[in-house]
């Protein structure tokens, strides 16, 4: 056998041919995307790339709790890493970034901590965040129970205020009502910031926040009165990095000062003071979906990336070599759409987040204008881009073909994890029935609305769409979306007015919700492709900007069904879409490379930057101890022999010289 | 805490009322269903639901090579089973059907000793078939190699004919013919069918097939010149009681009568002699494409099961017990739908198997004329039914929320495991193509067409759609289907008349590809409907039927782009639609019972059949060998303290009393 082949020497020449072609500078746009945290990156790759614990192809290989030991290796390894090389917030952002991978701390730093300091007092910042930033406590954030997930005001466990004793009084009351799901608590926590109903002399006050031990720092043993565990392995074995726990809590006694107190408190006599502004905590909540957003273009850009590269150098069918699959339609269709909407996420979730720390200042100054507006873009950016992006990444992996199932795509675990967010910080059909409510709270205001949204009163002009110029008109563009999100608007509006409840319009907030998140990336693209009209860069962002439209506009039945657009038009925009899928495919490679993943990061032997797929493949088989450990291949043939060997087999396979 | 409360009890008894109140027997219903295989089911699930080793809740905590171990017990418990209770052939496929679960010996039943019994002489069948029967050699079909899968002509393993030795050579030239993700033959097989490229003389005859020992049934060690090893883990955890396999041969010698004979021959002086007909070997390409159709209805009804009945019990929001998730119309519209698709495939898949049974009959006799017919039925059939049915087992496992996403939901592992086959046996963008061609040559032939797509030259009257009634008439319902699928086909004709290359239409295909299959469903559907019209189950199939039909219509594009609904009549059908939705979902427990899985076969905590899914949660939660296994306990425990106890912090914390 000869690996000097043709075919395999073709792939290298492949991928670097396409890279060397592109019609913009590969970089530039790197920089462009990860905007003023490009030095960040770029020092954190540096550190990171050279630490053995966070080369992931090993855990391929391992079980659940070997990959939990391994988490917990790397979770180490990064708090060494910040302080040996005195990490900014930003560079150990970065950092934690690159590793790309939850272990039972994520939920330390960004729920415990952070809940601890905006809603703690001084003292109790003081007594609480100090240890938890050294890691003398680890802690997590107990909400969700086992019935009781979305709706927060029907969680069960109760905090009775026993004035004797100036405690609390956590309990379980029944099964229903055991902590569950909690990141954090399975295997690893000290201590748990609990949701529970606050109950002070029979009355009861809704949920507020406690610190509750729940292992000593010491020896980690459970305290009393509390039974703890891990919930077991997660779906398509995802999240098996996090020690996702329950936890059922028998009349455990806290201090009084273990209530979170900067909003509302409880005094020495059992009085309950309650907070001046209730919404000053929602800021927290709003981040998280302000990150999980990003992240999602983050992981469909990395699926993009891996599955562009494996496509330009796979070959099937065709003459000679055969031809390279990137080159079918069918592979185009389902892959340039994707890489215009990762664009479209890194671009609107820039924007997303400078609109976020615009709420953070206001809140911090008692004030909450712009909450509602927030609220609505994130909750919406939020559905859509989870949604998009895990179908995208599985949309992905089948367009590899056969090898996409293999574990070695590295595609498959991208899913695997980031499906939940689905699900998690709000269900996506929750969230977008909040999304469809402030659209109709703009439309039937009497007042000025938020910019975001004005466009569901606007008069839109549609002109036929005749041309294709048309068609990549930013202005025309925006009509389009615009103007189909608010005709569903109107239409729910009129549903609702002519006596449908809220539980028969799910499907239609479902599509308001897409309807309008479609909207607001167009919006986000179209300025960022203006900005940079007259650099190098313009003219692909444009590009990519007329993909992300034009592909909605032709697959999206919601153009036609409120008639914005009509079958006749759909030709045109047919036609426009090819285009322009052809155009984004002759810089795919490019565009996919600027996303600035390594090797290592993309963990792949298809995605590799070298396209030596197939050789990875290869190299990665032989890793496999299946093939290799003594032990597990005895018991295996063991029992294969068992079947094998049956009755007088091995005497009729001698004879028969089988 | 105690565990008689309210919410725990209602949950058994919502399940049992609303299985209480079914429109049918549901019995009558699972008769319906499971036809005449009904006695096979009952016998089998009695023989199976004591065995201990089907019982498939121990996986969840196995690695890859226990899952494999545990799937080879079943496997020889499977076989002995046959034996000790003298199953005859439905009542072993029943059996089979009840553990679902591949294990490394699948493909030698389906694939190694068919393809002898089909291809080989009656010599080569003595020879092999035989001891393949008793299982003193296990086999497997080795095709795809590393870089060659859709297009087996591309195949480079060779088969050079030696005359002076009578032997062939079996050889693979380089890396990329490495034979691939052979099922059983990574750690099991003795034996494998290997399709190479024979070749006599310096001249190639194309893929042929031969029989080479792979491994010693003795000891079980490589014989010389092969290596072979297990290709690694899968995506999501699927296909781990598989061992998907790789071989690489060097020059290794097989006697010239290890090529399948029976149509094409070698003699022993190099002739090659051609097979008279090439496509009577075509069946068993076309029965495994049946048999994943019908596979895809199976686990797509097991997760509708689970789903509903979870959805049933589980309560979120509302007064008192909150409301049951299953009376929200988002739950509703993602559910409903997927029950009537699940009765779709399983009626329809009935047809299906009907026409293989005449094809074969056909091709016994050597005729082959519904060859083509049956052909693109099975590939259309297979490509929409596969795509449908994962889609669909992921958005049940979705609608089940937070707890879907636990492996206890017994959901993932559907979709885990039957997620590939969109892309094996014929990926499915491929076969799409294949069915639009064939469709294609119907509306261009000028002699009569096949019955299954004569609708592509009707002359279809559509009426406009103006009542409720009239989208309820059968005859419309067909019409409707009928004319969209007729539409994109001359649409895709006109492209290609006016220049288009079919790697530009792959999407048009794809789309002529699903709207032909819901035609050949909405067909078979309300032939059924009608058949069963005066019996007790007529009403609710009738339902059932017009649910897939107005989901599609309210929900698919192809409709408004094609123009065979309006705007205006969208507004028509999705009232229809919505009542129909509701009137299934009062019949949702029943529709599902009557699949007639046990909890066993499920292996669901959410979905059991009393409707107790947190105290099952519960259950399985103790059993995670993490809250009890010592070792691995310790293991994690000291990683804790790794961090935990970092530098000073233990004196730190016994200093603060945390």
């Amino acid at each position: 056998m000869t690996d000097n082949n043709l075919y395999l020497k073709q792939m290298s020449i492949d991928v670097e041919k396409a890279r060397q072609s592109a019609s913009f500078r590969i970089q530039d746009m790197n920089k462009l995307l990860l905007n003023n945290s490009y030095d960040a990156h770029q020092k954190a790759k540096k550190i990171a790339e050279s630490e053995p614990v966070f080369d992931k192809f090993p855990m391929h290989f391992k079980n659940r709790t070997e990959q939990l030991a391994h988490s917990l290796k790397m979770a180490k390894r990064l708090i060494e890493l910040e302080e040996e090389h005195h990490l900014n917030q930003q560079e150990f952002n970065a950092l934690v970034l690159y590793v790309d991978m939850l272990n039972p701390l994520s939920l330390h730093y960004s729920a415990f901590m952070s809940v601890i300091q905006a809603q703690g007092t001084p003292e109790q910042i003081k007594k609480w965040y100090d240890p938890a930033k050294r890691l003398a406590i680890i802690g997590c954030y107990a909400q969700t129970e086992l019935s009781h997930g979305s709706n927060v005001a029907g969680l069960k466990t109760v905090a009775l205020f026993d004035e004797k004793t100036d405690e609390f009084i956590i309990h379980t009351p029944d099964l229903t009502a055991a902590k569950w799901w909690i990141g954090g608590l399975g295997v690893v926590s000290t201590h748990a910031v609990v949701q529970a109903q606050l109950v002070i002399a029979n009355k009861s006050y809704g949920p507020h926040l406690f610190i509750v031990p729940i292992r000593s720092p010491i020896d980690h043993k459970p305290l009393p009165g509390i039974i703890v565990g891990d919930i077991g392995p997660k779906a398509y074995g995802g999240f098996a990095t996090m020690d996702n726990g329950f936890a059922i809590f028998d009349h455990v006694r806290i201090p009084r000062d273990n209530m979170l107190m900067k909003f509302a408190k409880v005094t020495r006599e059992g009085k309950y003071v309650a907070p001046v502004h209730d919404k000053l905590s929602y800021g927290g909540m709003v981040k998280l979906r302000v990150d999980i957003f990003a992240d999602a273009g983050l992981k469909l850009a990395k699926a993009a990336t891996i599955t562009t590269r494996y496509c330009t150098v796979r070959r099937q069918f065709g003459p000679n070599l055969e031809t390279p699959v990137i080159e079918y339609s069918s592979v185009q269709h389902r892959l340039m759409p994707l890489i215009s909407i990762a664009y479209g996420i890194y671009i609107t979730s820039k924007d997303l987040y400078g609109q976020f720390e615009a709420l953070t200042k206001q809140l911090e100054v008692g004030e909450a204008q712009s909450l509602p507006e927030v609220h609505a873009t994130s909750c919406a950016l939020k559905s859509w881009g989870t949604r998009r992006s895990t179908d995208g990444i599985e949309e992905c992996r089948k367009a590899m073909g056969g090898h996409g199932y293999s574990i070695f795509s590295g595609v498959a675990d991208m899913f695997a994890t980031f499906v939940p967010s689905n699900t998690y910080e709000g269900d996506n059909y929750v969230l977008s029935q909040q999304v469809a409510r402030f659209l109709l709270k703009q439309l039937a205001s009497q007042k000025q609305v938020y910019s975001s949204a004005a466009y569901v009163k606007e008069d839109v002009k549609l002109l036929p769409i005749k041309s294709h110029e048309q068609l990549l008109d930013p202005n025309v563009q925006l009509a389009l979306f615009k103007a189909r999100s608010a005709r569903l608007v109107r239409q729910l509006a009129q549903q609702l007015q002519v006596g449908h409840s809220w539980s028969e319009v799910s499907v239609e907030c479902w599509d308001i919700n897409f309807a309008h998140a479609e909207y607001l990336v167009v919006h986000s693209m179209i300025q960022k492709a203006q900005q940079v009209k007259s650099t190098p860069l313009g003219d692909v962002l444009k590009r990519l900007t007329d993909l992300f439209c034009l592909h909605y506009l032709a697959t999206s039945a919601t153009f036609l069904a409120t008639s914005t657009v009509s079958p006749l038009e759909l030709v045109k925009i047919k036609q426009a879409y090819h285009q322009t899928v052809l155009s984004i495919a002759k810089d795919a490679i490019p565009l996919t490379d600027a996303f600035g993943f390594s090797d290592r990061q993309l963990n792949s032997a298809l995605g590799r930057y070298d396209g030596r797929a197939y050789e990875a493949l290869w190299e990665a088989v032989q890793k496999n101890p299946i093939n290799h450990d003594e032990a597990q291949r005895a018991q295996l043939t063991k029992l294969v022999f068992d079947i094998l060997h049956r009755r007088d087999n091995l005497s009729y396979i001698q004879a028969a010289k089988l």
